[in-house]
C-alpha cells in the first residue's frame, strides 16, 4: 500500500479542519464567550500539525480502491479525533468518548447526543456541533478534491469511497468539477434555507444551526426539546428542506440544466417521494385521534417522516408515543433512508428499487426460466456487478447490525432501545424508540457501547467497506511484508 | 400450466392424508374417546374426495419447475385445510381460522400454539398435532415421491419445491430411492428417540408424540408447561435429538456408508455445532446468577439453544424472564436455523457459511481486486447462481418480514411481540417474546393477523417462492390465457 500518499491526505484533512474551526472560534468571539480562545487554539495546533504531515513528500503517486477507502476510514476518524479536543479543552464535554460520540454523532451526520441539556452550551460549541454536519454531510475529502489539485487515480477513489450510494455519478468527465458542482449546489440551497427561516421570524443563530443540520441530513438541535418550539411555518419550512437534502443531488443539476424530463424520470426520486407521501398519510390516519385539529395532525407526521427517511433526526414530538404502526412505519424508514448522492443516510431508496427489481425477476424465473430480461433503472440496464454488490452490502448490513446488537445487549436495557439505537447509529439518523427515544439521549450507555455506535456511524457514513477493510488483517500484512521487504532490498 | 398433473398431485395429496388422519382415530378408539368417531369420518371423506380428484387422467405430463412449485405450494394449502376440519368438528378448536392457525403451525413443524389449555385436547388431537409435524417435517410430497411412482420431470422439481436448503442434494441418482433413504433415516432415528425417552420413565404416549415433535423439529407439546415438567434425563435426551434432527440429512448417509471422513468434513455441520456450543457457553455465563447449581445452568441454557436454533419451539422455562444478552442470541438463532437438508426451519446455516464468505470475498476486493479466489463450500466452488440465489433469498426473507411486521402492527402491541411473533412464524420455531413468549400464546391476535402469520409459516417451511409464486399475476394470466387459447382452437 502507497502509505506515503495516505499520509499526506490525511495532512490535508487537517490543515482543513485547522481553517473550520476558526468558524466556531470567531462565532465565539462574537457572543463574547470563554470558549472562543479554546477554539482558536485547537485551529492554530491542527493546522500546523495537518501542514507538517502533510509538508513531506510522497514517495510515488500509486492509487488504487484499497488506498481511497483507508484514506477516507483513517481521514474521517482523525477528522473526529481532533473535533472532538475542543468539547474536552471547554470542559463542556470533559469525558474524551463522550466528546468522541459527539463528533462522530456530528461528522457522519447522526445527530444522537450523549449531551442531557444542550441549551447548557456555548453558542461556539452549539455553532460547531451544526457545523460538523454540515462538513460530513457532503465529505470532507469531496470538498478537499474541489479546492487541491490531486494526482492519478486519487480522485475516483477518493469520491467513490466517500460518497453515499451504489455508484458515484460523474456529473461532469473531470472529478474535480463534479465536487466543486455538487458543493455549489449544496451551499445554495443551505443559503436559500436560511433566508426562508430568518423571513419566519427565526433568531439568526437558530436558523443558521438549523440550515447547517438540514443540509447535511444530521439533526443536532439547539434546544432540548429539537424543532418543537418553533411555530408552523418553520417546521414546513424544515420539513420541506428536509426532503429536498434526501434527494439525489444529480436530480438539482438536471434542473440547473433545464433537463426537467431527465429529472422527473429518476426512479429512485419518484420511489423516494411516493414513500415519503404514503407514510404521511398512514401515520396521519393512524395517530388522528391523538390532534384536535387535521393542519397539526398532517404537519406533525410530515416533519417525523421526512426527519426520519432523510436520517436527520429532528423532531417536533415525542413519536415513541405514537401507536404501532405508526412507530413500525418510522423504524423502516430508518433503513429505507434517503437517495443515494444525496447527504442522507441508510441504505438508500436505489438499493430498495433494485431488489425489488430483483426478487420480481427471481419469480419470473420460475415461470419462464428461459426468458428473462435484465433489470434496468432510468432506462439503463443495471450491470451485473451493481447488482450483486448491492446485495452483498445489504447482508452486510444486517450482519454489522447484528453484531453490534450483540455487544451493546450486554448492558441490560430492552431489546427495543438496542434495536433502535443500532437503527439510529448505523442509518445515521439520530433518535431511536424507548430509552434513545426522542425525548432520550445516549448518555446511559457504557464506553464500550459508544464506542460500537461510533463505529457503526462511521460504517454507516462511509458505506461499510472502507471501515471493515481497516479490520481486514491482510491490510496490514500486505504493508508490513513489503516495508519489510524494502528495507532488505536497501542492504 | 399444466392444471390436469397439479390436480392428480392434489388427489393424491389428500388420499394420503386420508389414510394419515386414520392414526389419531385409532388412538382415540385405545383411549375410549368419543373423537375417534370425527376422525374416522375425515379420513373417509378426504380420502374419497382425493381419489375422485386424482382418478381423472392428465392430459400430458409436461411438468416444469413453475409447475412443480405450484403443486408443492397448493399441496401445503389443501393439507392444511382438510387438516384443520377434524379440530372444528370436534369443537376442540371450534373457529375455523384457529384451527387452520394450528394445522399449519403443525405442518410447517412451527409449533405456536392459539391454545391456551392444551391439556383440556383429547389424546387424538394431541396425537394428531403432533403428528403433522413429523408429515411436515420431512415433506409431504417427497413421502409421495418414496411411493408413487411419477412421470417426467416432476420428481426433481416437486423435491426442490420442498425440500428446505438452497440446492438439493440427491444422495443416489434415482430421487425415488433418495426419497426412501431420507424417510427411513428419518423413521429410524424417531423411533430410536422414542426408545431413548421410555428407559427415562416418560409415559409412551409422552414419548411418542415428544419424538414426532422433535423429528419434524415442530415444538407442540401435550403439557402446558412444554418439556419443563420432565426429568433432566428426558430433557437431554430431547436436547440431544433436537440437536440431531437439525443436522444435514446427508451427513447420516454419509454415517451409513461408512463414510467418516466425508461426513466430519461437512463445513455446515461443523459450522451449525460450532454455533451451538458458543451460544450454550455464553449464555451459560450470562444467566449463571439464576441457578443454585451449574447442572441446572448447562442443561437449561443447551435445551433452549438446541430448540431455538433447529426452529423446535420446545422450552423448559420462560427464556423471556432472560437478561437482554441471552434473549438477543435466541432471537438471532432463530433467524439462522438449522442446517439445509434437515427438517428444520430459518434461513439456514449453510447460506450464512456462504454469505460470510461471500462479504470476505468483497474485502478482498478491495485490497486485490484482480486477484480474487472463488468460494468454496465443502472444496467445491460454489456456482455463481447459488451465491446469487443465496442473496436474493435472503434479502427477499427480510421483505417478507417487513411487510409482516407492518400487517401484525395495525394490532397496537408492543413492538417486541409483533417482531418476535413474525421471527417465530417465519422462522418455523414457535414462541418468541413478550406476548407470545414461551409462557404465553398466539390466541389474542386478530384473524388478519392470524391469515398473516399462517401466510408467514407457510413461505418459510416451502422457503419463499413456491408460496409468492401463487400471488404472481402473470401465473394466472398466463394459465387462462393458454386455456382460451385452447378453446378457441377447439372451436
Amino acid at each position: 500500500m502507497n502509505g506515503s500518499i495516505i499520509r499526506k491526505i490525511l495532512g490535508y484533512v487537517l490543515v482543513l479542519e485547522g481553517v473550520l474551526l476558526l468558524m466556531p472560534g470567531l462565532v465565539g468571539l462574537y457572543y463574547h464567550e470563554e470558549e472562543y480562545k479554546t477554539y482558536l487554539i485547537c485551529a492554530t495546533v491542527t493546522f500546523a500539525i495537518g501542514a507538517v504531515v502533510a509538508f513531506k513528500k510522497t514517495k510515488n503517486n500509486v492509487f488504487y480502491l484499497k488506498e481511497g477507502c483507508t484514506a477516507t476510514a483513517l481521514s474521517w476518524i482523525v477528522l473526529s479525533v481532533f473535533g472532538a479536543v475542543p468539547f474536552v479543552l471547554t470542559g463542556e464535554i470533559p469525558h474524551f468518548v463522550d466528546a468522541l460520540f459527539e463528533t462522530v454523532s456530528g461528522f457522519t451526520t447522526t445527530g444522537a447526543s450523549i449531551l442531557t441539556d444542550v441549551e447548557a452550551l456555548s453558542h461556539a460549541s452549539l455553532f460547531w456541533r451544526s457545523f460538523t454536519h454540515w462538513i460530513g454531510g457532503m465529505g470532507v475529502l469531496v470538498f478537499l478534491l474541489a479546492v487541491v489539485q490531486m494526482t492519478g487515480g486519487s480522485n475516483m477513489n477518493l469520491m467513490r469511497a466517500e460518497s453515499p450510494g451504489p455508484s458515484v455519478g460523474k456529473l461532469v468527465p473531470k472529478m474535480r468539477y463534479t465536487a466543486r458542482i455538487l458543493y455549489a449546489l449544496y451551499f445554495i440551497l443551505t443559503i436559500v434555507e436560511i433566508v426562508f427561516l430568518v423571513c419566519g421570524d427565526m433568531p439568526v443563530f437558530d436558523a443558521v444551526t438549523a440550515s447547517l443540520g438540514t443540509a447535511g441530513t444530521g439533526g443536532f438541535g439547539i434546544k432540548n426539546d429539537s424543532m418543537a418550539s418553533y411555530s408552523p411555518y418553520i417546521q414546513w419550512v424544515i420539513t420541506i428542506f428536509m426532503a429536498l437534502f434526501g434527494v439525489n443531488f444529480n436530480f438539482y443539476y438536471f434542473l440547473v440544466l433545464r433537463q426537467l424530463g431527465k429529472a422527473l424520470k429518476m426512479e429512485e426520486v419518484r420511489a423516494y417521494f411516493a414513500v415519503i407521501i404514503t407514510s404521511i398519510v398512514v401515520i396521519c390516519v393512524n395517530t388522528a385521534d391523538l390532534y384536535t385539529n387535521i393542519a397539526d395532525n398532517i404537519r406533525t407526521s410530515a416533519f417525523q417522516v421526512s426527519s426520519i427517511i432523510t436520517t436527520t433526526g429532528y423532531s417536533t414530538i415525542d413519536f415513541d408515543t405514537w401507536p404501532s404502526l405508526s412507530k413500525a412505519i418510522l423504524v423502516l424508514l430508518m433503513f429505507v433512508g434517503a437517495c443515494a448522492g444525496s447527504t442522507g443516510g441508510g441504505i438508500k431508496v436505489s438499493r430498495f428499487v433494485v431488489v425489488i427489481k430483483t426478487i420480481s425477476k427471481e419469480i419470473q424465473s420460475y415461470l419462464h426460466p428461459k426468458n428473462i430480461k435484465k433489470i434496468t433503472l432510468d432506462g439503463k440496464i443495471v450491470e451485473h456487478e451493481t447488482l450483486r454488490s448491492t446485495n452483498v452490502f445489504i447482508i452486510t448490513y444486517f450482519i454489522i447490525f447484528v453484531v453490534s446488537m450483540l455487544c451493546v445487549s450486554l448492558e441490560d436495557y430492552d431489546l427495543v432501545t438496542n434495536f433502535t439505537a443500532i437503527a439510529a447509529t448505523l442509518n445515521n439518523i439520530g433518535p431511536g424508540l424507548e430509552l434513545v427515544g426522542p425525548a432520550q439521549n445516549f448518555s446511559q450507555f457504557s464506553d464500550l457501547s459508544k464506542i460500537v455506535l461510533v463505529f457503526d456511524m462511521l460504517a454507516g457514513r462511509l458505506e461499510l467497506f472502507p471501515i471493515l477493510l481497516l479490520f481486514s488483517p491482510r491490510l496490514w500484512l500486505d504493508t508490513i511484508k513489503r516495508k519489510t521487504a524494502r528495507k532488505i532490498r536497501k542492504k
